[in-house]
């Protein structure tokens, strides 16, 4: 293990986090809210420092693998969600540290699971930096440090692979540098262009902000109780295209913007992408139309299937009135999650191609023993290692799954809402069904079970692996 | 494919059927109903006869296939199920044919589930048969049919592994007809021992005699209404040690009988077995200690877990009242199901311990990307293609289970309710929670539902891949 490599990066993670706090303080000295700006301001000043000091000294060792991109990313992500919080604990915002801790990784991680009972009560400046940390997190702390770090190694590449989503990770160009601009750069314009059509959609200047961070970031913080169900219809039909847009691989973006159109269409996982999101919306709204019509309508069901499958987890109905069949289409589609290397969360699009591509030829090789066929993606074959890679996630996202229920059902709550709250949580979506349904919060959990989510959360995010190895003891040998 | 063997074999499946029915027609005439009984007569001589007429041509063409005994077990299955389902139909104890139908595939795959609602107004004589039912299809219908039929060629060994559980199924002696038969000897003497506990327990004759086929078979069938509960505490802790013991590789009981012991007990899924069941056990136990000391009773928690985890689906309480940690515990051990090779459901404990090890293998890869390690299972490694079968049967299984439950989910039942109900006859089990728990049946269902359960039942079973490989048209070419 390259110690002091890792070091160097820690001190710029924690410098950054505290640049980014500048933004809020900005806007609570708009507000005139001066106790919340002074907070995040100190917090800046301090920790700006502190991250400073820690990145002066250079590396003696840039050697860079796969192992110390995994400890760096989950290092630096439990770090940032340690800073992150203390402002809401030290105005008294959220009383408790471990609430705060819930809320600022579920921002961070775009799950957007709250345990707020009163959201409008936040002052502005904590509410932006609430739905802020959903933008940061959405395409990436680290990302964002690959974009202005000066000679970033080529080995950093592990960093990128660690912190991205989806199984095969890749630079646009051959540039890391470079890469993590462009991908910030269509991040910030995809973002932009959604304020600007939210504007025009008569939604206030600050709730668009937040609300068009919290879709770039596929996170689902609003600024108000009621999430997003008081907006107009034309608000609301923006968020539910944008939720679908930061869904999408962002290297289809590049390629539209390289004018590759060809190669950006012909994108097996954006098309398997849309025609799940299409099917699950039809039986959402078959079902919905026979047989609870009262709750038949257009804009809340392609918005409440977008806003779930892209894990973003806006709402603007109560879909725990919705029939079973409708729920239960919610809960799949959230396990399905969006694209591969989108800011969306799920277990992904491109991984369950992969696994039902495997299925069908093992069942083919059965009755036809001696047939050889090669698996392919986007009309190249797939890695050997790509597939066995994917089985593995599955089985290890499962047992993640099944030992974190295991130690939140000791709260006792009933079967629906703890399932569904452990798979909000490590799919990064937000709302769950029953007592964690899109009217309630998590905030009735024990201490153990908000730690277990907010874990959950973060393997969710960087994608289970990294998280595991930081907590086994054999990957921090030395050696 | 080989049409002419796959004619010669049902016929001995339709030849063989009949004669297992006049067991039950003879208990019919012990206790003088003498309508049942004519009526099992008339059909056991029908088949019999239509059975020996289609099995009298030899087969023109020996050759036998994977493909063909998926496709021979699929079918016999069907048709042994569409004639035992006969006699509850035309005495009229069953007035529905597709109720009938799911009853019989209930018992043949030794699931339990029923439709019935006061069990001891059935008949002696078709109350025995439905308990028998379990009996016949727990060690296989066809595993007897190779211990009896003449000249059964090597070749036939495809037989024995579309129908037996577990993924990898071989011979135990070089001779395939000695196996078939040292396996039936085995299943029958512990059957024989069980009566003969049950009978020292104070349990009535024909209810040891149904309960012991039940239990035999992991089923879950019993004559009375209130299942096991009224007997005495000793026939209860008979019966949990037995569903334990039914739920083990018979491949051990082999290796015992040839007083191989350090192999036998070396076995490390029966290890495996044993842990998760204790575990299991002991988690259930705690969770009733503290949240409902009122069910807090040492022989119904063993009894449940056994019960459940075996996928025999006996009752002694209402595990629906129980706090929720203990009843997530109870679906999951309802997955992992018994040992293959054992006449228990579920996904089995090799297939687990299999998966557990390809994923601590490749997360340790992640860490030392250079280091080669083996697969070992009983200390010899575990074969590729093995492996590779595992994770696609994991992958296909899920398939078939969300698949079955969007279409039940149209009946408009809780999503505890529908999950369990899928849970339950996929795994073979029997109940499950809410509305089909131990106290309540699978009636109120529509026909479709019945339909998808009864497939269900039948996928698990004969684990999945026979039943998808009988319906997928490729598999039907003359090549």
């Amino acid at each position: 293990m390259n110690y002091s490599i890792i070091r160097y990066i820690t001190g710029w993670v924690v410098f950054t986090i505290s640049l980014f706090m500048l933004l809020p303080a900005v806007v609570s000295l708009i507000y005139k809210e001066i106790n919340t700006a002074t907070i995040l301001l100190m917090c800046a000043l301090v920790f700006g420092l502190i991250g400073y000091l820690i990145k002066l000294k250079k590396p003696s060792d840039r050697r860079f693998f796969a192992r110390e991109g995994f400890i760096v990313a989950t290092l630096s992500w439990i770090i940032i969600s340690l800073i992150a919080a203390l402002p809401f604990w030290l105005s008294g915002e959220i009383p408790s540290y471990i609430d705060a801790l819930f809320e600022v990784v579920s921002g961070f991680t775009t799950t957007g699971s709250t345990i707020l009972t009163d959201i409008e009560a936040l002052s502005k400046g904590l509410s932006f930096w609430r739905c802020f940390t959903i933008w940061i997190g959405g395409m990436g702390v680290l990302v964002f440090i690959l974009a202005i770090m000066p000679q970033a190694s080529g080995q950093a590449v592990y960093i990128l692979k660690a912190e991205s989503t989806g199984p095969s990770v890749g630079k646009l160009v051959p540039k890391l540098k470079e890469s993590a601009s462009i991908l910030y750069l269509i991040y910030l314009s995809l973002t932009v262009v959604q304020v600007i059509l939210l504007l025009v959609a008569d939604v206030p200047v600050f709730d668009s902000f937040c609300i068009a961070f919290s879709t770039a970031g596929t996170g689902g913080f609003a600024p108000l109780n009621t999430s997003i169900a008081s907006y107009s219809t034309a608000a609301i039909n923006i968020i539910s295209v944008f939720m679908l847009l930061f869904g999408v691989n962002f290297n289809i973006y590049f390629l539209i913007l390289a004018k590759r159109f060809k190669e950006a269409f012909a994108n097996e996982e954006l098309r398997w992408y849309l025609i799940i999101y299409f099917a699950a919306t039809a039986i959402v709204g078959t079902s919905l139309f026979i047989s609870a019509r009262e709750y038949f309508n257009l804009t809340d069901i392609f918005f409440q299937t977008s806003s779930i499958m892209t894990s973003t987890g806006f709402s603007t109905v109560d879909f725990n009135l919705w029939p079973s069949l409708s729920q239960a289409i919610l809960v799949m589609v959230m396990f399905v999650g969006a694209c591969a290397g989108s800011t969306g969360g799920g277990i992904k699009v491109y991984r369950f191609v992969v696994y039902a591509k495997t299925v069908k030829k093992q069942l083919s090789s059965l009755i036809h023993p001696r047939s050889v066929k090669v698996l392919k993606m986007d009309s190249k074959p797939i890695n050997h290692e790509t597939i066995r890679i994917i089985n593995v996630y599955f089985a290890t996202y499962m047992l993640v799954f099944v030992a974190s229920l295991l130690i939140i059902l000791i709260d006792g709550f009933d079967l629906v809402t703890s399932f569904t709250a452990v798979a909000a949580t490590l799919n990064n979506v937000g709302p769950g069904l029953g007592e964690v349904g899109p009217m309630y919060n998590f905030s009735q959990f024990s201490a153990l079970s908000k730690i277990v989510f907010s874990l959950d959360m973060l393997a969710g995010r960087l994608e289970i692996f990294p998280l595991l190895i930081f907590f086994s003891p054999s990957a921090w040998n030395r050696k």
